[in-house]
C-alpha cells in the first residue's frame, strides 16, 4: 500500500533541529516513510491525497497517562488534593471492573487520536483490556501494570502486582507489529518499599525492561521521602536499582539539582505534565533546568481525573506558556522546542527507534492541522501556530503506522457507538 | 420570532450562585429570553431545538483584545518582548490599511463565534470599520480608538486621536440596537502624559462613557511609573480623573495591594489575560486578591500577536489552573468562578444590562457545547468540563441576541470565503 501526501507544509526534525518544508511531499509505503521532500518522488501511488491547506507534524506522544480514568473525568473537581484523591477517586476505582477498564481505556484512545496522539505511555490496572484496545485500534503504547507495596511483610516473590506485570511483559511486550510496549512501573517512593523495589528492578533489568515511575510530584512527597530515608525519591529509586534498566520519571517537579545531576548521568527521561501539576497545586517543574542539562524531556497529560481532559495540544501549550510566565522571560520556552518535546522526545523515552520524526525510514505516524480554520490564519510560522494556536478542533488526520484512525472527524479503527454505549453503561453503574 | 431549545443542561447563575438545570428548556423571543426552566412553557414556537447532548452556557465576553492584529499572528514568537515588538509587530502595524483593519477584524469575529464569545472589548486603530464588521456580523462589542500621546508641547484640544475617539463615539456608541457601544480608552501610562489624560478623562465622564486602559502589566511599567512620578500607574489614573468614569483596567499583574482598594473604592473593573501575560513572561496577575477584594474580574484574550489566538475556552482553562499551580494549591480557583468571570462579570465590566446569563428577560447570548465528543465524556460535572475539559472543538451553537450566529462549524453571518480572500490579499501586501 503505497500513498503520497502533497501540498502540505511539514514541520520534521534534522539532527533535533525543526525544518518548516513549505509545499512538500511524503511517501509512505505500508508502514513507513520512504520519501521526505519538496518534489514529488516517481512511482505508482494506490492513494495521493493532497494535504493543501494543512501542516503535518510527527504524530503526538503523551508519555504519562492513566488511560481508563476518562471514567473519573471531572469528579471532585477543585477540592483539596487529599479530598479529591481519597474521598471521590478510590471509592470509585474501586468499584471498576476490566469491563469498565476496557471502555474507559477505548474512550481515551478516541480522545487521544482525535487530538493528534498516536502514542502514550500508561500505568492503570487490567492492563491486559488497555494492551488489546491499543493493538486492535492502531495506536502505539507502553503499558505497565504499576507496582505498590503497602505490607512490609509481604515478600516481593509472593507480590500479585508483580507477577501480574510480570505475566503481562511476557504475555504482551513487543506485540501488535511492536506497536504495543510493555513497561515496568513502581507507582512512586510513598506507595512502595525498599525490598519490593529492588526485587523488581532487578527483574525488569533482567528482561531489559522500560521502568516508568512517578518521582518528586508534590513538596509532601519529596520532603516526606527526606525524612524517612535521608534522601530524596531520586536517590532512594538509583540506590535500589530502579535507574539500572531505562527509566523515565513523572512529574519531577520537586527535583534538586544533585537529583537532575543523577537523571542526567543514569539517563533517565523525565515526563513533564503541565495541566496536571497546575490544577492539583503541585507547582512548577524546572523544566529549563532538565532541558539545560541534557536530560531527555518529553510531554504528558497525566489522568483525566486530574486534568481533565488527553489533549496534548492543550499540554503543549501549557509547557510552552507557563514557564516564561513564572521566570518573567518570554524567552524560557519556544514553539520548536515544544514540538521536540511532545514528539522526538517521546519516542526516545519510548526506547521506539525510528518513531517520532517525519524522515525518510521512519514509521508514519503523521497528524494534519487544518490551516484554513479562522485561529489557524494567516499561516505566517507554522511552528508558532502549531504551538500557540492549535487545538483538537483543527486536527483533519491522524495516521500511526501509515494507517489513518480519525480523519475529517471519523474515527476509523474505533466503533464510536459501541464505545460510548460501554461508557453509559459504566457509568451508570459507578455513579 | 419565537425559539425553543429543549433537553439541554443549562449553566447559569441565580444571585452570582452557579446553577445547573439537568434536562431544562429556553424560550426565547426575538433578542431575549422569556423563560428558562425544567418544564416546557406553553405556547407556540416557530423553531424548536433539541439540544440533547449539550451543555448551555451563557456567551462569552472577551474583555480585552486588539481584534485586527489577527493579521500578525505568530510573528516574533519567542522573542524578547522590545524586539517582538519593535522589530516585528510595530513595523507591519505601520503599514496596515483601513480595507487590513477590516479584515483582520472579520477574521477575529469568526474566529471568536466559534469558540463561543458573543461580545468584546476592542482598542485598535480604524475602529469605525471594526464597528461596522460588529454591526453587521451580529456580535456585540465595545469598541474604542486607543489615546496617546508621545509630544509634550501637543494641546489635548488639538490631539487627532481624541478627536477620533470622540467622533467615533458620537457616530457608532448604541448603535446596531445597541449591540455596538464605543468606549473611551486610554493606551496606558507609558504611552500618554498628564494634560492629555486629564482632558480626555474629563470628556469621558461628560459623556458618561466607559473608560478602557492598560494597567501596570509588567515590571517595568509599574516601575518606572512609580520613578517618574512617585504614583504607581493605578494611583496615576486615579489623580488625573481617569476613574471619575466607569472603568476597566486590563492586565494589572503589578498592582500592590492599595492600587486594589483603589480599584474597588472607584468600581474599577479589571480583566485578567492569563494566556499573554504567560507567553510574554509578564507574571501572575494577583486575581484571586482582586476576587477577595470584591473587585468585578473579567477574562480577555488580549490580541492574537501575543496570545496567539482569540479562544476564551482556553483562557478559562489557563486562568483555572495557573493561579493553583503558582499558589501551589488546589483550592485557588474553581470552576464556578471562571464560568462567572467569562460571562456575568463581562456584561457588567462592559455596562450592558440584562447580559451575560441565562435567566428570564435577559439578551439570549447563549453557547452550545457538545458533550458527545470523547473528551467530554461522561457529562459527570457539566460546570467542570466546561472549564477544565472544552475546547473550541465542542462549540455546537453560538447565538447572540436570539441569533445564531455560528452552528455546526458554519458561519451564519460572516461570508467566509471573502474573508478568506480579503485576509490573504492584505497578508501578500504586508508581509
Amino acid at each position: 500500500m503505497k500513498t503520497l501526501l502533497k501540498n502540505a507544509q511539514i514541520i520534521n526534525f534534522t539532527d533535533n533541529k525543526i525544518n518548516v518544508i513549505k509545499n512538500g511531499c511524503v511517501a509512505i509505503n505500508n508502514e513507513y516513510i520512504t520519501y521526505v521532500g519538496i518534489s514529488a518522488p516517481a512511482g505508482e501511488f494506490d492513494t495521493v491525497k493532497d494535504m493543501r491547506g494543512s501542516i503535518l507534524i510527527p504524530g503526538l506522544y503523551n508519555c504519562h497517562t492513566h488511560s481508563p480514568m476518562t471514567l473519573l473525568r471531572g469528579i471532585g473537581s477543585d477540592l483539596p488534593l487529599d479530598k479529591w484523591l481519597f474521598d471521590t477517586v478510590f471509592p470509585v476505582e474501586d468499584k471498576l471492573t476490566a469491563d469498565d477498564i476496557e471502555a474507559g481505556t477505548y474512550l481515551a484512545l478516541m480522545e487521544m487520536v482525535a487530538s493528534g496522539t498516536v502514542s502514550f505511555s500508561d500505568m492503570y490496572f487490567e492492563p491486559e483490556r488497555t494492551c488489546e484496545a491499543v493493538g486492535k485500534a492502531g495506536l502505539k503504547a507502553n503499558i505497565s501494570r504499576p507496582v505498590q507495596c503497602f505490607d512490609p511483610q509481604e515478600r516481593p516473590e509472593d507480590s500479585y502486582r508483580i507477577r501480574q506485570s510480570l505475566e503481562l511483559f511476557d504475555k504482551y511486550h513487543n506485540s501488535f507489529g511492536g506497536r504495543v510496549l510493555v513497561d515496568f512501573c513502581i507507582h512512586a517512593e510513598y506507595t512502595c518499599d525498599e525490598k519490593t523495589t529492588r526485587y523488581y528492578s532487578d527483574r525488569c533489568r533482567e528482561r531489559k525492561g522500560n521502568m516508568h515511575i512517578h518521582i518528586s510530584e508534590t513538596e509532601k512527597e519529596h520532603r516526606q521521602c527526606i525524612e524517612k530515608y535521608g534522601k530524596t525519591p531520586t536517590q532512594w529509586f538509583d540506590s535500589l536499582g530502579a535507574f539500572d534498566s531505562r527509566a523515565f520519571a513523572a512529574h519531577c517537579v520537586e527535583l534538586t539539582e544533585n537529583d537532575m545531576d543523577i537523571m542526567k548521568a543514569r539517563g533517565v527521561s523525565i515526563v513533564h505534565n503541565p495541566s496536571s501539576n497546575m490544577k492539583l497545586g503541585s507547582g512548577f517543574a524546572p523544566v529549563e533546568r532538565f532541558i539545560e542539562k541534557g536530560i531527555n524531556v518529553a510531554l504528558g497529560t497525566d489522568g483525566a481525573a486530574s486534568n481533565n481532559n488527553l489533549d496534548m495540544l492543550e499540554e503543549m501549550h501549557l509547557a510552552s506558556v507557563i514557564h516564561n510566565g513564572y521566570h518573567r522571560d518570554a524567552t524560557v520556552m519556544s514553539a520548536d522546542k515544544i514540538i521536540k518535546l511532545a514528539t522526538v522526545n517521546g519516542a526516545l523515552l519510548q526506547g521506539r527507534e525510528s518513531c517520532g520524526n517525519i524522515k525518510e525510514g521512519y514509521r508514519a505516524d503523521i497528524v494534519a492541522l487544518s490551516v484554513d480554520n479562522p485561529n489557524m490564519m494567516p499561516c505566517l510560522d507554522p511552528v508558532a501556530l502549531t504551538v500557540y494556536s492549535a487545538g483538537r478542533g483543527d486536527v483533519l488526520m491522524t495516521m500511526c503506522d501509515g494507517k489513518i484512525l480519525y480523519e475529517n472527524g471519523e474515527f476509523l479503527t474505533i466503533d464510536k457507538e459501541k464505545v460510548f454505549y460501554d461508557v453509559r453503561k459504566a457509568i451508570e453503574r459507578l455513579y
